[in-house]
């Protein structure tokens, strides 16, 4: 770990940081210089004013994602402030241009007031084709996205929500065929109700699972339960729709699938040989996942899955948003919604064979370089048929191809 | 024009835009993925919890300048907005790039409201190094401004103000040696009390010239005139010493500098007949000149400056901007002050030799690739003489070293 340290400082102070501007033009004669800036840099500047749509045809707006944060919940290291937060939101930044060619850049904004970050977003809005908000601590999240949604004429998508319910659910679809079970009868117990938990939950639903607990310290959140928060509430009107009541331990038994978004050692052996056969189970706390896998196989898991890259199944955000976005980019998406995310979750899982498929491998490497392209061919098309692609010129084919070249450069 | 105009146009659709993102480093691995990003990315973010300085260490802050604008007065095309005033943004970040090797990026603030913009760009500061404020019209770009360097902790510039003024500064150091007069003994008129007007006799001021009279529509600028905007009180305060009334062609006579950051035709040839002997000109309307320099010599003219790169002496910011920011950077100035300005001036002006300098060749030419090096030499050594330099391992001479790759690469 101190050897990790050591490295991981070594790497961020070697140059500086991670990320820096490209030119796309060159400027390299009196003329160029006429092009890009004055006096020829005021015709695209009169199209735009006439018509604002054209700036995504001589801008870089349609490629470019701010990576916003305010620094309440980096990591696992908590409200350590919108400066401290920046590696993390340029490592995200280059992890959009390395995996999907987007073009990313950090906006830390200094401030824990959900309605100035807003604010502040709403008025930069106009470089970016889409917003990730990331890091950003709950219930706060919650409402900077639904606001952000309301207000801007883009994307915006709360990674540590949706993309790690992406994941979660691309895993699942695989496990599910290991299992031979169905969506429609599983009975899915979510450990933690944070933005990450919420947000598996309501995809789940999404999915057509109809028995969803989720649990947070006090355990079974139902809408009968007392003093629950807005995003609670909310929460639980659409899961457990017997109002169960009871700590995880109740909860969990007969249960076919534990998600666990929380702390180390929340599950036990003896908790998983209370839950149905051939348990699924998601440890996704991190560094130190709920429950090891080696213990929790040895009590009867079927598939574990943790966020760590060092055990089989790994639930890694990254294996969805450079895709996402890339889709969501390419057809000039309004939104990205839940069809959108499903679709990504089919694209990850599909990357995987039937005859491939076991059960250390429900979810593809990080490093696979089929996944962005076929995301963000899933997605694009969803956009379409959804009916959010603002571009009806490109199909779903062009923009798989478009990924390629960008990933393959 | 029309050439141009469907020219601009193709060079902007080209590429959809000028810039783009790249990384510094290499996410090729597992292992490149767990120092970029988790878990090794937690180990930044904990020295810069610790210790705010270390932000310049770890992240790319130290090489990065916002673009800030709101649109108002962008070109010469007034106020068009935010988003439309992107094209420029993007042109002058590129600039940066290409010129000193400073990345830049835009920001475009969709508010009028001086203390929105103010608040939006304190809000989302750490993540530069430097602020360039960029066509906001007059006089709420003074205001903010004013109000930016009070609460920033990095370097803000106005360049239409500043970059435009040691440009100026840089053609006069040099005309004047042709006309051989100090600027101690100068009558200066300067015509227009916008960003540019404004900035240029405060520099001049600063430089030592005692006889400035700046005119607006309603002739000669004087703090006895009545209802004076507040820049205009605090600009009349340092200039026109003995409240000299009447208009441009009254107060013109016997001027030994006339400066025009105007309107076309705003000075005829009868009027340069009556100013001092070898009166120099800069006409810098753009891109129609207040005087064409073929007239402004048939009248006695020695030495004429335009904005425009077809005649000879063009006042050009890109001269300026780019070499200020790269030493302003490297050194880690707390501001741009008035000494790294003047310092600016005299790097350009003495790019120019005293053998190669002539009547047409006051300014050098914006791709002498000396310029920046020497521009970043002089201004990292007064940022540190005049003590707002907040590093002290970094000499001049490893500045010039640095920019010299930068600008090669």
């Amino acid at each position: 770990m101190n050897n990790l340290k050591e490295e991981a400082l070594k790497f961020h102070k070697e140059h500086e940081g991670k990320i820096a501007l490209k030119s796309k033009v060159s400027v390299k004669t009196r003329e160029d210089l006429g092009l890009a800036y004055t006096p020829g840099v005021a015709e695209p500047c009169l199209e735009i004013n006439r018509d604002y749509n054209t700036l995504y045809d001589y801008t870089s707006k349609g490629n470019y994602v701010a990576v916003v944060t305010n620094g309440s919940a980096v990591l696992g290291l908590g409200n350590i402030g919108a400066a401290a937060g920046l590696p993390v939101m340029e490592g995200k930044s280059i992890l959009f241009k390395t995996f999907a060619g987007v073009d990313a850049f950090p906006i830390c904004v200094d401030s824990k007031d959900p309605d100035k970050i807003v604010e502040t977003v709403k008025l930069i809005e106009s470089t970016f084709g889409g917003i990730n908000l990331e890091d950003i601590k709950a219930p706060e999240c919650f409402e900077i996205e639904d606001k952000l949604k309301k207000v801007c004429n883009i994307p915006v998508f709360h990674d540590d929500q949706h993309g790690t319910a992406v994941v979660t659910l691309a895993a699942m679809i695989n496990a599910l065929k290991i299992v031979n079970k169905k969506f429609e009868d599983l009975k899915v117990i979510i450990n933690g109700a944070g933005a990450a938990g919420t947000a598996i939950a309501k995809l789940l639903v999404s999915r057509g699972v109809k028995n969803i607990i989720v649990c947070d310290r006090k355990g079974a959140i139902s809408k009968d339960r007392e003093n629950l928060s807005a995003a609670k509430k909310d929460l639980a009107e659409v899961t457990n729709p017997s109002m169960i009541k009871g700590a995880l331990k109740d909860v969990l038994k007969e249960a076919d699938v534990f998600i666990g978004v929380s702390a180390p050692g929340v599950i036990t052996p003896e908790m998983i040989k209370t839950m149905a056969k051939d348990p699924l189970i998601f440890a996704m706390a991190n560094p130190k996942p709920e429950i090891y896998p080696d213990e929790a196989k040895a009590a009867g898991a079927k598939v574990v899955g943790t966020g760590r890259s060092d055990f089989p199944n790994q639930i890694n955000n990254v294996l969805a948003f450079p895709g996402i976005f890339r889709g969501a980019l390419d057809v000039r998406a309004s939104k990205i919604n839940e069809e959108m995310k499903i679709a990504a979750a089919c694209a990850i899982a599909d990357i995987i064979t039937e005859k491939e498929l076991n059960e250390d491998y429900v979810i593809p490497d990080a490093f696979d370089s089929r996944i962005a392209p076929k995301v963000a061919y899933y997605v694009a098309k969803a956009a379409i048929e959804s009916g959010v692609a603002r571009r009806t010129d490109i199909t779903p084919e062009m923009v798989e191809e478009h990924t390629k070249k960008l990933v393959q450069s």
